[in-house]
């Protein structure tokens, strides 16, 4: 297809796609002519991709460039390539005013990560995420442990291995895709879902007399 | 105590501790001499409830004031008082550009919650913030449904029932101080544990070769 139809069918503007082209992030069309190139299911798959790493992840695009080379590169292994994206969408943790607190709770995932024998690299930049959580914790008098934090990774770690893994899957580029909104969006899923399941327990629990709505 | 000893106890600083008397968030001490005031659990209560509404829920003041007076009337109905902590969180959904598809996301939503049977009221802020997320899914071309939110939906009410609605309890005022706490850091705690899980659960699936990690 012509890159008006490239843009038509992706629904992105065609000024955008051929900034891509210009970045390194779109693979170049096949060159038919001197000033017309042939696009196809290949470069509507990337764009999808791009889409997704862009709007959803808010990923700069220097990290999208090595995420793109991670797939291009058919010589990485899968878990690898899924890492450099994963990576990608964890947010920076702000220089800790507070180091050896800040210290003291990556001890603490250290250990929860240890205790439930997951496989997990040590630079994952996850681990100071949830250590700056857990500074926070403590700073309001309610500190976290091993103890108190072991059902909530073993309750996402069920639901991973059982349902959410599962749509992580097909093609390198497909499989990145997935990832990065089964990630952003399916987390603020289960979110505004926690939410709304806290409401509704709590009208279980402190009202009487109101009969539970009937199942639809 | 004296309000010095309020400041070293709460953590929080005398200027910041006046500012809460004058806007009417922070009961008066008991008068004890014509420039001397006496403070006590109830103070300390309180200051940690606010600190908890503004710190980690960013709610603004003016919210902060009504979930106080829902705090402070003792005829209001457990459930109701913190349903006003509830809703303060939710995250304001901006003008929907596209509101077809934001009125149909909305139906699914309280399909969804229909057919679960919870008991949420309809005009939960929860509902149209959840409606935001699935027009994004739609617009990626990836539409939810009802089948396919329901594990999601399942997943978290179980874990609500068992487990975390039993830390929202207590005086009226520590009750809504864990709401907001749980609600907001547990929120995030679960989801950085999930992405760490999404990890590990990665490395088991697609690495070979490579014994798991010893339980410790």
């Amino acid at each position: 297809m012509r890159i008006s139809q490239l843009s038509a069918a992706s629904g992105v503007p065609i000024p955008t796609i051929k900034y891509y082209l210009r970045e390194g992030l779109l693979q170049p069309g096949e060159q038919t002519a001197a000033t017309r190139a042939e696009y196809g299911e290949a470069h509507l798959r990337r764009l999808r991709l791009i889409r997704a790493l862009l709007e959803v992840g808010r990923v700069p695009v220097t990290a999208i460039r090595q995420i793109i080379a991670a797939v291009e590169d058919e010589t990485m292994p899968v878990h690898e390539m899924l890492g450099t994206a994963h990576y990608a969408l964890a947010t920076p943790v702000e220089a800790a005013a507070d180091d050896d607190r800040h210290r003291e709770a990556l001890a603490l995932v250290d250990a929860l990560i240890g205790e439930l024998g997951w496989q997990v690299t040590p630079e994952a930049p996850t681990r100071a995420e949830l250590a700056q959580v857990l500074v926070r914790l403590d700073r309001l008098g309610r500190p976290a442990s091993v103890e108190k934090l072991r059902p909530y990774a073993e309750h996402v770690a069920r639901f991973a291995r059982e349902r959410e893994m599962d749509s992580v899957s097909g093609p390198r580029e497909a499989a990145v895709e997935s990832l990065v909104v089964g990630t952003v969006l399916y987390g603020k899923v289960l979110d505004v879902l926690r939410r709304i399941a806290h409401e509704s327990e709590s009208a279980r629990r402190h009202t009487s007399g109101h009969p539970a709505a009937p199942a639809g």
